[in-house]
């Protein structure tokens, strides 16, 4: 059962949420705070507009608050309340308080990949967003995302085909869906996952909350990964928090002759991780995770005759099998395989160049990097 | 005129160049090291094939070479001359000596970039590689790479285009053009550019000189740009030499489905600069290089507005122009601008979140950034 005093802080903190967090977590309590005189609460640096709301709250919201509450699977998690993410709650603006509807709130705190984009991606990048989502999904990691068209869809829909669960975060109050479009997919999601918003029910969604809105999907997750985006994406919003909040952030690149590859490519010379394949996620968050990889191939060993392509190469291959650890000649390496002396030389100076070689005095050639 | 010794020792010096580069730094000149005994050039760590070469060199080779050095434009370059460049010099594998043909030996010290890249590369990627060094050619900077076809013939194509110079370094003798079909553009560069060859006249190429060359293409070049290339293009050899000297690396992102940009993409996770435009490059070499960059773009000022893309919103633009440094209220604030509370809030909140605005006990909001 919801308290009046947590109805009536969720409808007020929706200005300034940082402020109020803050002050709620200096009085303790949401009835603690309440129960301040107007003055405390503006010497407490709370804005004179919240503060009215808190003691006077806006009756028809609030009564729609109490009605969609009533509903199967929903409910307002607080901050400090055991179902309340950890990882939301270690960001300095985590909203006080999310509706949510589904049928098991603690996937709240389930290990998180949130996957945004573009609104109006390409083909490619949206079968490449459902892709990476339905392998993830399968692999544990519940994908959340804005429930927006294009890019948000398409993770979510990726998510459904597998076992894994996924979230969807508004822009507006949990029952408002926007866009129309994906009643549907949201009707879906809730069945198996969760919708999820800070923003009071009946609340319309309006254009700036959504880069709000994005500060709690980066900050639900673990990283965040970037399918197709211009330069101009709220995605970049989305992954620009991910980032402040010391979150992996990932994502794919494309032609430089796609707009839709600008986005990304700006993160990726800003620190994001370049992503070709679902694994490469995983396997970046394997360790924080504590996933089972079982499934996923496993990190190549570094080996710096695969980096450069060389250990494909069967003659390079055989004659750095040849090669001791304690030096041997070019005479006596041309003796083991069958290369002319010229060959021999020329290959040599690669493998040294490449660090597997080094060359010493009289002529002499010994392997590295196995070496004690 | 080159000397006897230059030719003995540049045919000798072909089985590990490195060794004979540190014994003719030690013996001071070629003249020196040539008069030296067989065993004292033993003794300085020369391998024995090579210092038998210097002493009983082969006749029809050396003959050739001379044949070779008759024609117009063409030398001998070598290690410690006045026209031996720089930049290759710097690199421990440096070659002792390279056969030069082009009207202006002086160009190996001009300002290069080394294009590479597959040898069958997408369309695409032809017509970027041409692209990418017309605009540099125009812009200065000589285009280096190896004459192969695809990539390296595109960006050779594309440097001729403008005024820039552009050079080919071969995996042969400077008078072996591989492939045959890459005659009629080596006779073109010939006449505005260089040949350059570390490989006697009369030498067929040999699958291993490729990647001994591709050391040269890098530490000739200021820095060295991968246009298209799989995971195991020689291409990255180039790249990783270029690493290895200091030298920028420059790689384009393509598809995740495309296998031309795997080889790209391993780069740039390497720590490769992603590059969209030419004038990328340009940017980024600019400093190193002193180039007039009067035509091309300047760079981008450093405005965390325009990186989130909020700049070019004209409501966030609108609000952050009614902000100050010191700080003001929302209810000031709404009074400035046409925002409710609400919205003013969300906006607020992104603001903050990117850093450009500051929230302050009272809900007043300052902008920051600018401040003393």
């Amino acid at each position: 059962m919801v308290s009046d005093a947590w109805l009536a802080l969720s409808q007020a903190a929706q200005l300034a949420p940082q402020i109020w967090l803050a002050a709620l977590k200096q009085s303790g309590s949401a009835e603690a705070l309440v129960a301040e005189s107007p003055s405390a609460l503006l010497a407490m640096g709370l804005p004179a507009e919240g503060v009215g709301k808190l003691h006077s709250p806006d009756v028809p919201l609030l009564e729609r608050a109490r009605r969609w509450l009533a509903g199967p699977n929903r409910g307002l998690v607080t901050f400090g309340s055991a179902l309340y993410p950890p990882r939301l709650a270690e960001i300095q603006t985590a909203p006080l308080a999310l509706w949510v509807e589904g049928p098991d709130h603690a996937l709240l705190s389930a290990p998180q990949l949130a996957m945004v984009g573009s609104r109006n991606p390409t083909t490619s990048g949206r079968e490449t967003a459902e892709e990476f989502a339905k392998y993830l999904s399968a692999r544990g990691l519940t994908i959340t995302s804005g429930l927006a068209t294009g890019i948000d869809g398409a993770s979510h829909r990726g998510a459904l085909l597998e076992l894994g669960g996924t979230i969807a975060v508004l822009g507006s109050g949990p029952d408002v869906i926007f866009p129309r479009a994906h009643e549907r997919l949201a009707a879906q999601i809730v069945t198996r996952g969760l919708l999820v918003s800070e923003f009071t029910p009946g609340m319309e969604p309006q254009k700036f909350f959504f880069p709000q809105r994005n500060r709690v999907i980066a900050g639900l997750a673990v990283g965040t990964l970037v399918v197709e985006a211009t330069r101009r994406s709220g995605s970049l919003i989305t992954a620009r928090c991910a980032g402040d909040f010391g979150r992996e952030v990932f994502a794919i690149p494309g032609s430089i002759h796609n707009p839709l590859a600008r986005g990304c490519h700006f993160l990726i010379r800003n620190g994001a991780k370049l992503v070709e394949e679902a694994a490469d996620v995983l396997i970046e968050l394997a360790p924080q995770l504590q996933l089972d990889l079982a499934d996923a191939p496993p990190e190549p060993a570094p080996d710096r005759t695969q980096e450069s392509g060389l250990g494909d190469d069967p003659t390079y291959r055989n004659l750095l099998n040849a090669l001791d650890f304690s030096p041997v000649s070019i005479g006596d390496l041309g003796a083991r395989v069958q290369l002319t002396p010229a060959e021999l030389s020329s290959m040599l100076l690669i493998l040294e160049l490449e660090g597997l070689v080094e060359a010493l005095p009289g002529g002499r050639y010994a392997r590295l990097g196995k070496r004690k």
